[in-house]
């Protein structure tokens, strides 16, 4: 429920004004050189406040290693557990938010399946929670890059956000991640196939509401004919494929092309207006717009679809790793 | 791997020209009344053969129960296995394609994985599998109906398919489904969330290659203000919600409203075209088509969808149920 | 909960008297040789009525192999399905029991859980279940075979079993079973520790009531002095160790010693005698012996142990593959 | 591989001589009160240096907790993070281990498995784990006291405890279990039977042997006719059950009775003698005694026994609730 991964597991924890975020990744190999600048330089990728047209919410965002590493930094097989303090949690904010259902958040549903939920910044269901993702995930890509894997992410500007921003509303974006140098015929059969297991990934990150790879849903408009990638011989084991509408993956298994994929968000929820709601007594309310929000979530959302990539293929290539070849014979 | 769900799980076995297809479905609550012809109906809406634009490969697909339901047709709580014998293999039809890799099917990477494969019909990656999803999902889905859920898919033609098989070609597809009538809270926050469940299971579906639930991809192009989905009090505890933006959830957790989501198909792989391709040698080939092939495999999917469906919803409300009431006082 | 195992996983159905008893095994790698006579000659170690002092029933056991082993018997890294039909159910002799809660088995608990049980046989309950974990655990220990491990358990006689038959009682028993050739560091830390596993394993087997490993439980009685397995000098890697105290296991990881564990049995709860019980109805009744059963339910568990004890290192195998050392760099 | 437990699962990190150790508890129903105070009570059983005969590392073993539970202490349903940090690590003790495998203990087998070991304590292996296992065991027995249910365990003196101190020695030792007030058909059938858990859950805590419940071991010795427990009207749905040979678990699902088990623990592997042995080079080595250790390791487990149970015994309990009657309809 809050785990994520099965040889490569991350479980986390953390409500958004709560003490800390944290979380544990299980299963890292050992002996993984780990660079903790790295994982700040991309913490920072996620951060707010550090750019215009993101929320204003200030975290200096600095993971507290527990476990795992050496004092060398060098993993150790064990358990990594990790926690970042929530230190500019300014829950006053939401002072007038206490009960109050906000509109396409999930202040509703967790109240309706808990009987309890902490309305303070969203809870549980914040955005922040992905600030553990990346600690995460940053870990992961890098022995992930040992293996010779590059997982890279950008953001496509669907509305003009700088404009959406002045008007205090929102926008929804895209975001599309090529990863290469996935070798190793990575990926299970019918229900852990790869790109099963990246949609999850995806549509498990706040505001994603699409998902796609290879040609991806335009290819329920085109012809088989029009979509072949063609076989040719390479001279080894390998051969060339001439085209990749796959997408790198073909029955749930990577097949050497560059995994490409894509995830749609909708628009940060919380925009500058007043909004009629309903409180958790059932009567009427009105919320009125306060705390620090993204005009466009899919912005900070680069690192976190990279993470999130870096821990699905970090997970399936241990899990594929399991049947390398003297187990074959 | 080859199973799928946690408290309600299906796992399932066989290759497309082996003896049989088969799975166990593990965890369906007892005293649910079976209506083994309901199940048939299912099947047949899947099966290849009855319908202009399908495979004609001619399969009986009746379900053979071994175990989980009493003779008076009442669920035991003890796992149900069941076999769908594979009578109209003609696996003389694939003797040409042994060791060629097909272009965008398993071939290749079931090869590489392996070191082996079973090329007759694609094998285990064949979508004779999902027979098994339409056995197990339609016992699922009579429960989910005791419980008040309605599952309903649709077929959305994007090419003309009569025409697109006169020609020898195939075509891509939409199936657009609904899930009406789920009161419960179901879905779990982070790493469970429904529609990330529901993702992964469309995804495992054969040539899915997208995947969106309530406004989906063309979210990233709206605003904020144009998508909420606004509480208004209802009398009771349960609110009124004017729009569906979020497509029935919120938080990945069921907010009551209709659960609707889209699963775009690519065009089945196998065309009647000469192809060149390598085989397992590495060596230059063409494959010649042969074979019995759907020229839209998205219709023949929308009994698939709405068993995986039926999967995910019914694992996720013995999930939701472990914390029913009384536990949580 | 009707599956055992992660990476090599065992999932099982069917009840004593219904139409075939199976399962599943998914996860073994591919290209291994099964010998099916090999998995005969287990069957045959496990099944009543070929010796004395064990059940009348008499079923040949013949397991039909339903997928995942090419026609030429190599495994194809697909799921293995698997079905051995009940043949000699003769339900007739339960109706007796009908509704009846006999002692000592799990007709009550079943009957609570469920609200429904198939009576006959013990239905799902039944000792029968373990003819699927002999098929699925003598095609794992072939594998394992290959690596060089092998395993062997025997019985150990504590009262005169043919007396105790002659005499309509039924007596305990102990199997004790030695794994040699694990030379991989197999188990995992913490919560997956070796012994762990194989405690869960051999829990899992009806009638057992004890579980230890080297020492054992006597080891409650030793001081630390007396129990030291000393490290000594051996010119490689591979240390000797002077003493097997710990049956083979450290931390929870082999270390490369005979693993070496033993299982206690109850005696079959099924005397030759009238019992005072109630029935589902609350009601004062009166079970009469009828049916076969063991007086010793230990002498058929030894294939079974031999079995469970072979999925749990064949899996653990893999798991601890999936570090293979390339993995480490 | 670092979780346990399925829909209430505890994930936990740290090394015995690192910042901290720590924990995620995930799955435990909201709005449960907690009692920190009762937590630390429960630590404080554990701790060692506040009694004779125990180890003389000083722990205050103050748990921080960072979410999960609202700040007027009651569960939110929502992941449960904590942490107690290792204040009194004198990793100093420990210079002369630094890659020397001490015999009973892991250091050989981690390093064998990782390449890399932390010996300091004895790293990840160290019983310093189970102050987390205690945090989180604590948590869940507040939730079960709610409903009824109480555990409790005592230390069975087997050889002199103060005499072996005394000599520089240890000994083995019993923890004996008793839980009252399950009266919900706890337990799964097959391969999650209430006693396969327990055994597995009280084979991973540190030192553990042997497992056994109800009869035990000794049912090996036994004869049928003389271990029945015989069902009796009670006048209600629950029948009276005469004797608790059972152990109050018959089919691997509780019957009503107290569920009675034992762990036998082995002597603490380290002893106050100078011990020949070899380190990670292969090389020859004297290991000094230092450091500071329990001379019976199993006086400390009683209340690592209880919160195991807890742990178990709420996980299954929500698995079994997630059956609730409503689902049977």
């Amino acid at each position: 429920m809050n785990s994520f991964g099965q040889l490569i597991r991350l479980t986390t924890f953390g409500e958004s004004h709560g003490p800390a975020m944290g979380g544990v990744l299980d299963g890292m190999p050992p002996m993984v050189r780990i660079d903790i600048d790295e994982i700040r330089r991309h913490l920072a990728r996620r951060r707010p406040g550090d750019k215009p047209c993101v929320s204003q919410r200030r975290e200096s965002d600095e993971p507290e290693f527990l476990s795992g590493i050496s004092t060398d930094g060098l993993t150790l097989g064990t358990p990594i557990g990790f926690i970042v303090r929530n230190l500019d949690a300014r829950s006053g904010d939401y002072d007038g938010y206490s009960g109050k259902f906000r509109p396409n958040h999930a202040d509703y549903t967790y109240y309706k399946k808990y009987g309890i939920h902490d309305f303070r910044g969203g809870g549980r269901a914040s955005a922040r929670e992905t600030v553990s993702w990346v600690v995460a995930g940053s870990i992961a890509r890098q022995w992930l890059e040992h293996l010779g894997i590059a997982i890279r992410a950008e953001f496509i500007e669907t509305n003009n956000v700088a404009d959406t921003a002045a008007e205090g509303d929102s926008t929804g974006g895209i975001v599309r991640c090529s990863v290469t140098g996935v070798t190793s015929p990575v990926g299970e059969p019918v229900h852990d196939k790869l790109h099963s297991r990246l949609a999850a990934a995806m549509m498990s990150i706040n505001a994603a509401k699409g998902f796609e790879y290879g040609d991806g849903c335009r290819s329920a408009y085109m012809t088989g004919s029009a979509s072949m990638d063609i076989f040719a011989p390479a001279g080894g084991d390998t051969p060339r494929i001439l085209s990749n509408h796959s997408g790198g993956i073909q029955g749930g298994i990577a097949n050497g092309m560059p995994i490409e994929f894509t995830v749609y968000f909708k628009p940060t929820p919380t925009v500058m207006q007043r909004v009629d709601s309903i409180d958790a007594a059932g009567n009427p309310c009105v919320i009125e717009p306060k705390g620090r929000h993204d005009p466009c979530v899919a912005i900070r959302a680069v690192p976190v679809v990279e993470s999130m990539a870096a821990l699905v293929l970090a997970d399936m290539t241990r899990l594929d790793n399991s049947l390398s070849i003297h187990l074959r014979q």
